[in-house]
């Protein structure tokens, strides 16, 4: 049935490169890079494009530049999003990849798949005005709208698998080791 | 001495907000947003504008619209960056800020501040290839390079700072509820 379904995810290929690096894990640890920049102010730029995987260096078909700021409410110019706004980012998209080749998997053609993320942050924290406080968000609430050929089970079920697979929602609901350093 | 350096950080303004919030903690409930539309295959496109915060509606002066996706290596088409690299934009640009208004804050005037980010990644988890390697990064590193009229015992203080008040450093290191649902 997956055959007949148009999605556009080549789910093939992630299904061989699954046992491709079953017997090669070496060839399975990526390094993702960002390379930033101070302008002024609060505002950056951020660049992508290199990064390591397969055993080698890879590149990005174009280099991508992302600018952050603060808004005019944090007397600031405003040249960007803030860089929390850029998890939301990261978490909308990979849940919807995951929905995207899930479906391609199980034989679902999408028509659409929408969703919409909010994230709630007392901002307290990062001002320093209540150490009670935490500086991330309190939490995160992903809704998905989804047209497709397939039941609501199916459609959450998906979703739920989707999830199970993220990149961003393990990296957001669990703790990782970030070391931060001056050269 | 906070007077003379040009950062281009207003900090007397985020000081004023953090004692006008200590009495107003419901001021300090934001709400961050994004909407993201799937494309094709792997292909998504978010956009933030609005968000909510000081107990009303705010808007960015502009939309931002952000294009995520898989590299070639991936069997896609690379129409933007991945999402998890969205993580290290966020991260280098929060941490880039702090550094900026921790600086403006000590009277230091900073003249360069440039940062790489590295994110290890092992791939197996998302592909299923092995159940006990985690989705998500694995680590990471960040390395600035500051240049600014300070010791190198107070560019380190200034960055150990920034990573104590950062909202992204904490959403990585710290777990945060995440809730996926279908409308």
């Amino acid at each position: 049935m997956s055959t007949t379904v148009v999605n556009g995810v080549n789910v093939q290929a992630l299904l061989d490169a699954r046992e491709v690096l079953k017997g090669a894990p070496e060839a399975a640890q990526f390094v993702w890079r960002a390379s930033s920049k101070w302008q002024k102010g609060v505002h950056s730029t951020t660049t992508i494009q290199n990064f390591f995987g397969l055993g080698e260096e890879q590149t990005h078909k174009s280099e991508s530049v992302f600018d952050a700021d603060h808004p005019a409410v944090f007397a600031a110019e405003d040249n960007g999003i803030t860089p929390i706004e850029y998890l939301l980012v990261g978490l909308a998209s990979c849940l919807t990849a995951g929905v995207a080749s899930v479906a391609q998997n199980r034989g679902i053609q999408l028509r659409s798949v929408e969703s919409t993320v909010e994230g709630n942050h007392d901002i307290r924290g990062i001002l320093g005005a209540d150490s009670d406080v935490r500086n991330g968000f309190n939490d995160v609430k992903v809704t998905f709208t989804i047209d497709a050929d397939a039941s609501k089970e199916d459609i959450e079920a998906l979703v739920a698998q989707s999830q199970k697979r993220s990149a961003v929602f393990d990296a957001l609901t669990n703790p990782t080791n970030v070391t931060v350093e001056v050269a």
